[in-house]
Parts: structure tokens; C-alpha cells; sequence
């Protein structure tokens, strides 16, 4: 019999440890970890080292057997290892800085996971992962890579296409963040809804909605277009409602980031006064961040503190454990996760990374179906997915008419012109953590 | 809140009966019966009166208060129905020994379910179940059809591709006995594997095992090929082993219908020795069963004899009450049905019948996708599916030339020759059921 | 024998009328057309008559026996028609006037077939073909139609979706324009070079450029990003380079159209300039038809003046006489049109409209393959798809919520409130022509 | 300017030569051949030396300046061809007599192309065409491979499959026939018809005919059914016609080979008595072929002799002289010929080989669309593609248990015991030409 269960953190300095520390002693009964090991760069060693100790105090409090590891040594780590979860920022809060204020110089929206800045977090990130995932086949291969990292969908798309690695998963706290949302408006009970969902990480719609079987999904749209506190949306992006007869006949919910292509001008609008006002959504998290990390250095704290709920990723860790839950339990529950389509969505290659709802077995992800994307989304979720195939191929090659291509076909993107322009000052800017490029 | 459900039994004369009821009684707490009509035709009144009778003795004696009603009139028992099983069998088992008897006289197979056996059954059947829907449609428009009357797989494509009803679940026990074969082989508890099923209903494939998320297909094949007794098939077809080397080239379980398709001349040879020596397989049954109706007269019996279990349709009952149950309960398990594809296969049309994994929710089977069918079986699984399409529409329109086409391309016949001779001697010995066709 | 063909042309007022005749007059042993209706409306009598005046001078000064017929009776013209061309403008020039300077107040590109103005074209359009259609159907159900009326794509793909006419092609000039271009570029005869088109209409790319057999498609746009004036481009859009590292990746190269796409912020700006400066597009026009018709009335004018050729339309009466000379007589030839997909492109539903290069044959034109589209344009193609569709149903319906949504979902469109805006003002605007709306 | 054309022919010295000789010298002037290689074995040269000698007596007495080359070497061939044909067989025809005569032993059809003999032709011929593709990548890579040596379909599909080569053709006659029958029976010009062919080489159906754009389908097939002399076929299979309603339903015309799978034991019969009466089909043709090549011996022979024509592969050069003179010529005509799917086909894989009508270009054929496969013939079609990929992979690896698995699920075998059987007597047969396997 299997000892316990052996768990890698890649990016384990982060904030949000604390809240998938608190998610695995909530399940020790059903999922005996016996190490967790945080992984994290020279950069975070010191963030590393608070987190660990708030981690080990959160488990000795507990009282459930599980051992934290901080290492800088990731192969270590890596060795014999049953899960790997990556939540990791190449670059930290400074590049995401910059993803977010470039773009704006050329009256385009700057976000870390959309746009020119998604395409940046990419071409960062991909080279990383696939990394990682060289590793993983040496020292852990029958381990499972579960990815928190952003943009997951492209990320997922990368190792997919890039690699031989099979085990993955993308995982995205959208989905259930919409569940729980339509659960409030209705009133019931989460576990009495189902939402079908289809598309792409940070492009996907609950294209239908059951209640206790029947379909409710008209009724979830008025009662949103009538109360605007109905509106379901993420923490992180500004919350303008939609025209009311436009989603009345669109019919469907789109995650919060599809208002970055249905209201553009607007978001951009708003990004622009935000940053007038505030600076960066990357300084008010970093703001934020070092609040959070003056509260783990106390030495009497011993759970995850309260205020760490604020920082906007709600439900990522359950998110995360629960998966990590599933798959070593065989649970067989359904989970909205990115995985290899596989024909769940008819109108994706099969080999592409979606983001739908999937049986969650001991072998992996197995997809429903959900047959065609209805005709009005086809389009948008189809530009996204050739975005995330060519920057895929530029994050790899670190050609540069391969990311200007990328860079031009979004389409938040207005202009080639402003596609090199933006490219090259991107290029510059984050130098550093694009070794493929230069 | 809903009082209780109402279920219908179409067929309820039929000797299965009792093993439904049995069902129905242990499973009584999660699903709250308050009252199951069995219905039959005139020709089946005597039977149903005797099953009937063992039925309510059953409920009685098991202390559930569950209404057993007792009709002909199948209008009036529809009225406000939850579930309508089907298990009928048009022309009684007099028309399934003609199925098997006529096709020997011309050198080829003569089965219930396949070659032209299977397609008069299906001739039959297909006009009496439309006509059930559109009933359905007037006095239960929600309630669900599970259909067990076989063909069920042309019975499923039928109702998907002639009517507006789309609450049609095709249910075969074959799946559940491959997996509970394979856990035996395996010696493991049947909740630790996984089976992906792909193909149709009697075309059905065990495409890929899992055993506790360790791909396991090679090994349980090794076991099937080195022992004879392992080999996993369905009661009522000869048990002959495949070649060993061509089974491990396969790589997949197919259903023990296979073996009229792998075995022709064998299975062929096999049914002439049979017929000689016992008659018909209907023959056999008919014997069986009556002496099932004479142990169901016995008035202390109230409880389902062990004798019914010899058959032939184990897991039958439990296949339609787990259902039946899980689309009650919302219970979201996984269970092999006849559903419509939606790209869960992707070689077959969208709005096809399929046999494969299903989540079982309580707005309906949702399929799992399994991609493309292996290279070695698109070929036999497309014929069938061509050969439902074909005579689904004869079933419908009545057509000769439609069903001589449907005889023609049926893989178990070897001459257009043949298929008219058979065709013309097969409409005119059941004549008295196919009154679309004269 | 048949004695002669029977051409109907609708909107036959048009300045082009002179080049069709011209085309006529020229191929006129090949295709020997015995009667030419022009039909027009009420609005158009006077250019009817001018134009009309011009066409019977033609075609006596060629001496051929065509029987030029002038009517504002449409029925009456289509009885027994074997060739029926649509190249009418419902609201004329002003309508268009309207398409291209209301969106310009919100910021948004103003086109007659892109954006809010295509989709406001089509609105107009679609039911005026639907009811030619209708007319066909009961007078000259064997007839083709060959419409060159905007938006081609959209108005195309209302024929197939949104009516049982199976003799319908769209026709534009785009392609061939793209082929002599690039025959022009390489300086070799248009004979020897063969382009593999896909797409859509207006959005649609030379994917592979073949000369003599060789794949020379990285040397045509080697020449095009290296001389300016190599750009090949239709005259009546903006001539404005592609950033080369863009264009080479990219290794296709778009109609015109996709200007409005790729470099959106910069045509818009072009178009305000132009519109400070000369008004819109469609002023620029009705001046440049004033004056034709002006040389039309000359009674001593018998040709087509060369200064029609100035007009933008170059190629189009050359692909309509083409077209129709190749059904006529079975050529078998090869031209660019708008048909049914039946999967000439992998990605687009088999029943949609598509511009691809067909096999023009006597029973209608058949598409070569082309497989799926280019990863890079798969998302942009199946935007303005996703949008063709739900125009075609808001324009057959007149439903409110649907146009609204077809606004929102084009690229050209920010947000759903200036949707809804520009929505609403267009509506008033062209209310008379929009009677499913009001 | 390139000089002459040099084409080189595999298996030279084949009894069809003359035709292919005759073809070119007709078309001389088009088709400026400089130089023709006779390629064969040390086994066939006696018959190369007869059949170049009077080769070079036809160009002389032609008066056209082709040179004519006979050699065993082939590489030395090979070198800077432009065009390869291939018509070799390997084991001549005494592999084929067994082809023909041991699978009738177990009461299965013995046939060069289908069946276990077409499957054991296929196993001889794959690794020696996949070896010609590996000189031609090194000698002369932008050539193109006309193969006729059958298994037409599965040669062809091996080398889309098991190499990098692209410029290959797979060539039949069956189609030629099946339009001229076809524009005999309506006593038509050919160039009248048109004929939507679609599916697999010796697999394929006629599936709509237009003659002058009107579809006539239905009026050829009662003319067929009408009058025996009318039905179309190929000469070298038995005349049998198909039971009227069935062929009216079906509404296609089958190339005649489908009556091994319509007709199997028919056909069985049929060969059996033949057997008994004249022995194999190859020994028949051993005849005919000995008595031709004592005819080409006649030093005064300078043409090709009637008597070839009876040889029973009418059009065989006809096809390979269009289609080399078509690719040469850039003529952009249609031709039905085996080539990489791409779409043509909806229901079968984009890079299968398939038997469709092709414009012929000088970048080679281009597949017009066909749309999916009617439903009746969905399944057969898709049995021999089955049988046919993994036929493929069996030569390829020259694996036993692929090769059985091949043996099996061929639709004229009917059990897994004989196929062993049979594999195991015909491996030992033609031992000599498989080295993969032994």
C-alpha cells in the first residue's frame, strides 16, 4: 500500500498557500498527504520562508501528519512526487505591472491573462512550464501536472501541443465561481444545479443551466438583466452589466472576461481612470500582497487569515484540492477543468485544450460532450483558440513574426502597427524572462 | 412536492417482470414509488394476471407501499406518468422462433437482435414504440422512455431520427455484464475499474480498462486468452474464444455479439446443431418460461424465484432501476446507455444512437466523450449503424424496397439474392404485425 | 432544341448594366442569349430608361440578335428566366450614405459591407432576395440565381438557410482581382498561375499560390512586402501596407477587406479624413454616377464608355458573364464563387456559404477541397461567420433582440452599448426599407 | 526550357506495355516525351527484352523520337525522372494463382484485390513501392508516382501513411468504364455526363450522374435493371445483375467489384465452378498473356495488337496517359483517382486515400467535394478503409498479429479460425516475397 501522498507547490512563496494548506487539512482524512513541498526562485526565497512557516505552523495546529519542505532545488522536489501544482509568476507583480500599462499607451486593454499582456504572461510562462514538465518525465513521470498558472488555457494548450505529457490539467476558478453565483440568485443549493459549460479558459459560457433537471437558463438571465446585483461576475473585473436584450438572446452566461470583448471600449475606459486613480491592478495586489505577508509573519497565526479571502482568487484553492481529491480517490464527480477537447466541443480540434465539464477519474479528466458551439460564440472562441495556437508557437520558438502574428490576430488588439509597436516595446520590457527571444 | 412517482411497464405481462419489482422494492427508500402499471395487450392478459398477482404479493410481503395496477388500456395508465419502461415483444415468442428458424433455411444466422432476424424484430417493434411516443407526447410529455425492447439500438435511432421526443434512453445489460465479467478476471471490486465503452447497442466495445487509473486492457486480455473460463460473453451466445493473437492485436472486449460477426460460419454451424437438437432459442425460452408462469401461479410465492436468474437477462432490472434511479436522484453516476451521440463518438453522426458512458443526471444521459473508434472496428460498427439507419426507415415507411436495401447491406447476409428470398418469406410469416408494410 | 436563353436582371437601372452588356455582346456565340430583362422598381424608371436606351444601342451596333426588354413588372420578367442576376441597392446610394456615416459618429468603421453598415445592407437586402426567390420558385424553377448584390456572403448564406432555392451563386470580383494581381506581380499570364482560395466572401485569403505547379507563395508576398506598389488590393479601400514580419508569418494574403480587420484604428482614421474631406464613400459615388448616366443619355453613344471602368467594380460583369457562359455550357471550368460549403472548408458547416473555387459545371458549381482552415484565420473566418448567421436570421425574422446581438457579436463593433445605439439610429434611419422591423 | 519529359516504368516489361506505348506516341505532341525506362526484375527480363523490342519497333514505325531504355537497374532509372509509373507484380502470376486458389479452399472468395488474395497482394507489393519511394526521395523528388499496381487503394494509402512522398497517384480503370458504359447505355457523348464518383479504389460508387446538368441517376438504373446488356462492369468479373428493388433503393452505381460483397456466395459459386472448369483467373490470364507475348515477338509487329484489348484492363493506359499528360500540362480536367482524402469525404479521415473525382493540376490532384457518404454504403466503405489501414500497418511492420487482425475483419471472411488458416498457408505460400515476415 501506498505511503502518503507526496505533493509539489511550484511557486510556493505565494499568498495563496495559505489557502491550499488549509484545503489539504480540511481533506487529510480523504487524502493522507505525507509531504507537501513549496518550490519557489531565489527571488522568493524570503516570501518562501514566511509562507513555509505560517504553512508548518497551519499543519502542526492541525494536528494532521503532513510534512512542509521549502526548497529552492525543484528537481529535489520533483523526484517520486504524485501531484505538481504551479502557481507561479515569471516575473512577479513588476512584469504583470507592465502587461497592464504598456498596452494602455496604444488605447489597448492591459490585462495579465487578455490582450497584449496575456500574450507577454504567455511567452513567459510557456517556457517554464515546459520546463517543468522535462523534469517531471525524468523524476515524477506518472505524476499529475495540475496548472493554476495564467493564462491556463494557453498554458494547456502549450504543453499539450509542445510535449509528450499527458497528465495535465488547467484549472481556472471561473467556472465554479459562475456555479455558486447562479446557485445564490436562484436561492438553492449548489449541488442542486448543473451548469453545462463550454469553451476556453477565461472564454467559456454555462451554456445551459438545469435546475433539478429542468432548464432554467432563461430565468437565470432575467433575474441577472433585472437585478444588477444579480450579475455574476469575477472579484477582478469591473462590473458593468450587459444590454439586456443582447444576452436575453445570447442565452448563455459568459465568464467576466468576455466583457473585455463585448463592452472593449468601455473596459478600456475604465482601465484607464483605475490607473489614473490607482495605479495598476498589479501595484493594488501588491499592495494588498505585502499587507498579507505582515500578517504571516505573526508567529501566533496559525490559520489561514481571513483577509487573504479578499485577494480576489476565491474558490482556487478548493478548486485545486478538490481535483487533487478526485482524480487520487477515483471520485468520479464533475469538475470544469482545461483539458484535451477530445471532441467535447464538435468544432475544436480534438488535440486543442478546452475548458469543459469533466468526469474526474483516477486515469484524468475524461470530457462530457457538448456538441457544437452555438453559432453567436463560435467566432469569438474560435479567435481566442488561434490566438493561444500561434502565441503557443511563439512561447516555443521565440520567433518574433510568430508572436507578431499572435500579437496582431487578438482581437483586442486594433492594429498591426500598434501590434509591432507594442511587441517590441513588450520585448524590451520584460528582456529578462524571455531568454527564448534574445 | 411530488407525491410519489408513476411508473408504466409496457409489456408487463412479460416474465422479467418480477426481477423489476424486486428491483423497485429494494431501492423503495431512495426511489419513492407510489405506483407501477403494468400494461399488456390482450394476447397477454392471462400472463399478466398471473405476474401481476406474484407482483403485488411481492410489495405486500416486502412492506413498501407501492400501487400495483394491473391494464390494457395503456392510454389511461400513461396519464401523468414519471418513467415508461418498455419490454414488449411484439408477436410473442412465436415471432422471434420464426426470426431464428427462416434465416437457417438460407445458410444464414437466426437471431433476435441481428441479421434479419434482428431486422424484422425491429419492423415490428419500431411502429408500436412510435406510436407509444406520440401517446407519451399527449399524456406525459416529461416523462422518460426507457426502452429494454430489442433491437434497442434501432429502436433508439428510430425514436431519435422520427420523432420530437427526446427523453429516450435505449438500455441493454451486455455493458454491465462485460464489467462485472472483467472485475471477476481481475478479481477486484467492480467500483475500482473504469471500462470506456464504445459502438452501438450488440456493436459495443470495451474500448479501454482501467484499474484504478492504471491502463489494465493488455493484462485482462492476456487473462481472457490464457483462460478459457475468463472469457467474458453474454449467456445466450455460444462461448467460443477468439484467436488468441487476433484478440491481443484487437485490444478491445467486444461484446459477445461480436462472434456472429468474427464466427460467422461457426456461430452459424452452432445454431443448425442447436436447432436440430433443441429447436429454436425461442424454442428453449418459451420453455423457460413457462415454467416460470408456473412457479409465479403458486399464491405463497412473494418473492422473486431464484430460477429467473437462469434466464438470460441478468442485470436487465438492475440496468433500468439504477437508471431509472439515477435520473430521479439527479445522482450524476456514469452507466452505459443508448443516448444520442453528440459527438461522443466522432466517426458517427451527431444525432445518431450510441451505446457508450454516460453521466446519468436527472435532465438525462450526458456522454462521455471517446473519440474517434479504433482504426480495426470503424469499419463493422459503421456498417450496423448504416444498416439501423436503413431499417429504421423502412420500419417507418413501410417500404419493401427500403427494407430489401436494409436485408442487402446487413452484414450476416451474403446475397441480394438471399435477402429478397428472406425478405419475402419473413414479411409474409409475419404479416399479421406489419401492417405498414401491407 | 432550345431556342435561346432568357437573362433577367434585376436592379437593371444599375450603372454596371453597360459592362454586363458588353459581356454579353462578347461572348455571344458561346452563350446565345435570345432576351435580356432589365427590371428595376418605380425609384429607378429614369436610369431604367436611360440605361436601357444605352443597352439597345449596344447591342444594335454589335448586331446581334439579343431582345433588350425594360419593365418594372418583376413576375413577368422572371417567367421562364434561365439566368436571373440581382444587382440591385435597396434605398440607393442614400441608404448607403447612411450605412457608412452613422457609425462613424460612434467611432466605429461606416462600410457597405462590413461592420454596422453591412449588417444594416443585409437587414435591407435579404428579404427583397428572399421574395425574387419565391417568385423563382413558382416562374422559372429551374432558373439560376446569380446574385451580386451585397453583402454576397451574408445574403448567400440567407438563400441556403432560409429557403429551399438550391440555384443560387454569389458572386464577387474580389478574387479574380486577387489573381490578376498577383499575375501582374510575378509578370507572367493569369493562365499559368493557380490560387487556392478560402474563406468567405469579403474575407477571404489566397492561401497557396501555385505557378506552373511550384508553390511560389512566399515569393509573391516576398514582392509585395518589398514594393509597395505590388500590394494587391481592390480600389476601393484605403491602400495602406501590412507590417511585413506580420504578412510573411501570416504567408496569405487577404482580400482588401480584411484591412478593416487587421488595421482597424487606421482605417477608421482614414475614413474620418475622408469623410471630413469628400463625404462619405457613397456621395463620391452618386457624383461618379451622375456623371456616367450623364454620358449614358449621349444618343450617340453605342459602347460601354471607358470611364465605367473607373467605377470600383472592375472584373464583376467578366465573373458574372463567366459564370453564366460556364453553367450554360457545361465548361467545367474553375472560378472563385459563394456556395455551399458541403465541406470544401473543414471547419465551416456543410451547409453554410462559403468563397472557395469551384468546378463550375451545368448542374451548378462543385467545391474543390481545401481543407481546414490556417490556425491564424480560423478565428477571425469564423467570427464574421458567427455573424453572417445570426444577421440572416434577424433579417428573415425582424427580430429586435437578434440584430442586436448580430451588432454585438461583429469585430468591428466595441461594445453592446454602442451596439444598441448605432442599432437604434440605423433602424430609424432606414426604416421604409426594414418593414420586417416596424 | 526543359527538354523532354523521361518517365520511367516499373514492371516494364508487363503485357500492357504496348498500351502505354500506343498512348504516348498518340499524344506525342502534347506529351513530349525524350526518354521511356522499361524497368524490371531479372525474373521478368526475357520479357522486357520482347516487349522493349517491339516498343521501340512502335516509336519508329510512330516516327516520334521517344527513347526507349530497358534495364534491371532501377536507381539508374530513377535519376532525374519526372514521372515513375508502377504495374509490376510481385511474384507474377503465379503468386496470384494462389492468391486465387487457397482461399477457396476454406469457401472464401480468391481474388487479387479483395479478400485474403487482395490482402496478401497488398502484403508482396507495399515494401517494394515503399523501397521505389525511397530512391525517388534520393534520385528524383519532385517526380511523380503513378501507381497502378494493385491493391490500388491500400498501396496508395500505405505511401500517404509510411512516407514523406506527396506527388503520388493511385490509378484504376473502373471508373473510365464505368462513364463510358454509362454514356452507352444513354447513347450519349461521355463528355456529356458527368459522374459524382465517391469512395475507395475497387470500393467505389457512381453516386449522382447528370447528363447536361440534369440528374439522370434514376433513369440509369432502371435502364440497367430493364435490360441485362446495360448493366456495367468490369470485364473480368461475372456478369451477375442485382435484384431490381434493391438497386433502384439504392440508387448508385457499384463498381462491379461490390459484388463480392452483395453477391458473395454467388460469386463463390461462380468461382468455384470456374475453378473446376478453366482453373484460376491468373491461369486464364497466363494463357492470354503467353499467347500475347508470342505475338509481340513477331519482329514485324510494330503496333499495338488488337488482341491486348481483350486482356481485360480496357482504359488502363488511357487513365495513366490523362492523367501524366493532365499533371504535365497543368489542364486542370477532372479525373477519378486515389489521392489524399483532405475533405472530399466527410465521413473518412483527411489524410485516407480516396477514389474521387480530382482536378488535375501541375501541383497535382485537387479532390472535389462529395459530401458525406449515403447512409446504405456508409458501412462497407468504411469496412475496406478499416481493412485497408491495417492491412497497410501489417506490411509495413510485417507483424503476424496485424496481419491476422487484417485477415479478420475483411468482410469476405467469415470466421477469426480461418483467417488463421488461411494467413498461415498463404504466408508460407508466397514466403519468398515477404521478407518482412519471416
Amino acid at each position: 500500500m501506498k505511503k502518503g501522498i507526496k505533493i509539489v507547490t511550484i511557486g510556493g512563496g505565494s499568498s495563496y498557500t495559505p489557502e491550499l494548506i488549509e484545503g489539504f487539512i480540511n481533506r487529510y482524512q480523504e487524502l493522507p498527504i505525507s509531504e507537501l513541498w513549496l518550490v519557489d526562485i531565489e527571488a522568493g526565497r524570503e516570501k518562501l520562508e514566511i509562507v513555509g512557516a505560517l504553512a508548518k505552523r497551519m499543519v502542526e495546529k492541525a494536528g494532521v501528519p503532513i510534512k512542509i519542505e521549502l526548497t529552492l532545488d525543484r528537481e529535489k522536489a520533483l523526484k517520486n512526487a504524485d501531484f505538481v501544482t504551479t502557481q507561479f509568476r515569471v516575473g512577479l507583480l513588476d512584469a504583470r505591472a507592465k502587461d497592464e500599462k504598456i498596452p494602455l499607451k496604444y488605447d489597448t486593454i492591459g490585462q495579465e491573462t487578455n490582450g497584449p499582456g496575456g500574450l507577454f504572461k504567455g511567452l513567459r510562462t510557456i517556457p517554464v512550464i515546459l520546463d517543468i514538465v522535462k523534469d517531471m518525465e525524468k523524476l515524477c513521470p506518472n505524476a499529475w501536472l495540475i496548472n493554476f498558472t495564467n493564462p491556463a488555457g494557453m498554458v494547456t494548450e502549450a504543453v499539450l501541443r509542445h510535449s509528450n505529457m499527458k497528465n495535465v490539467v488547467g484549472l481556472c476558478n471561473g467556472p465554479i465561481g459562475i456555479e455558486r453565483g447562479i446557485a445564490e440568485i436562484l436561492n438553492v443549493p449548489s449541488s442542486e444545479i448543473f451548469v453545462e459549460f463550454t469553451g476556453l479558459n477565461h472564454m467559456v459560457f454555462a451554456k445551459r443551466i438545469f435546475h433539478n433537471g429542468i432548464d432554467v437558463t432563461k430565468k437565470v438571465i432575467s433575474l441577472m438583466t433585472e437585478k444588477e446585483e444579480n450579475a455574476v461576475s469575477l472579484k477582478n473585473i469591473a462590473d458593468f452589466a450587459y444590454e439586456p436584450e443582447f444576452f436575453k438572446k445570447l442565452n448563455m452566461i459568459p465568464i467576466g472576461y468576455l466583457r473585455y470583448y463585448y463592452k472593449t471600449a468601455q473596459m478600456l475606459n475604465d482601465q484607464k481612470r483605475a490607473f489614473e486613480e490607482e495605479g495598476t491592478r498589479a501595484q493594488v495586489v501588491q499592495k494588498v500582497e505585502h499587507e498579507l505577508f505582515e500578517l504571516y509573519k505573526d508567529q501566533d497565526l496559525a490559520i489561514k487569515p481571513p483577509q487573504l479571502s479578499e485577494r480576489g482568487g476565491a474558490y482556487y484553492s478548493e478548486a485545486a484540492c478538490n481535483l487533487i481529491n478526485s482524480i487520487y480517490n477515483d471520485k468520479r464527480d464533475i469538475q470544469t477543468v482545461n483539458t484535451r477537447n477530445n471532441g467535447a466541443i464538435l468544432d475544436i480540434d480534438s488535440n486543442s485544450a478546452v475548458e469543459v465539464n469533466c468526469l474526474i477519474t483516477k486515469q484524468g479528466p475524461i470530457p462530457l460532450t457538448t456538441g457544437e458551439l452555438p453559432v453567436p460564440i463560435k467566432g469569438i472562441v474560435q479567435q481566442i483558440k488561434s490566438f493561444e495556437r500561434v502565441a503557443a508557437e511563439a512561447a516555443v520558438t521565440g520567433d518574433y513574426d510568430t508572436a507578431l502574428l499572435a500579437m496582431t490576430i487578438n482581437p483586442l488588439v486594433s492594429t498591426d502597427i500598434d501590434a509591432k509597436k507594442m511587441l517590441d516595446e513588450l520585448l524590451e520590457a520584460h528582456k529578462e524572462y524571455l531568454p527564448n527571444f534574445f
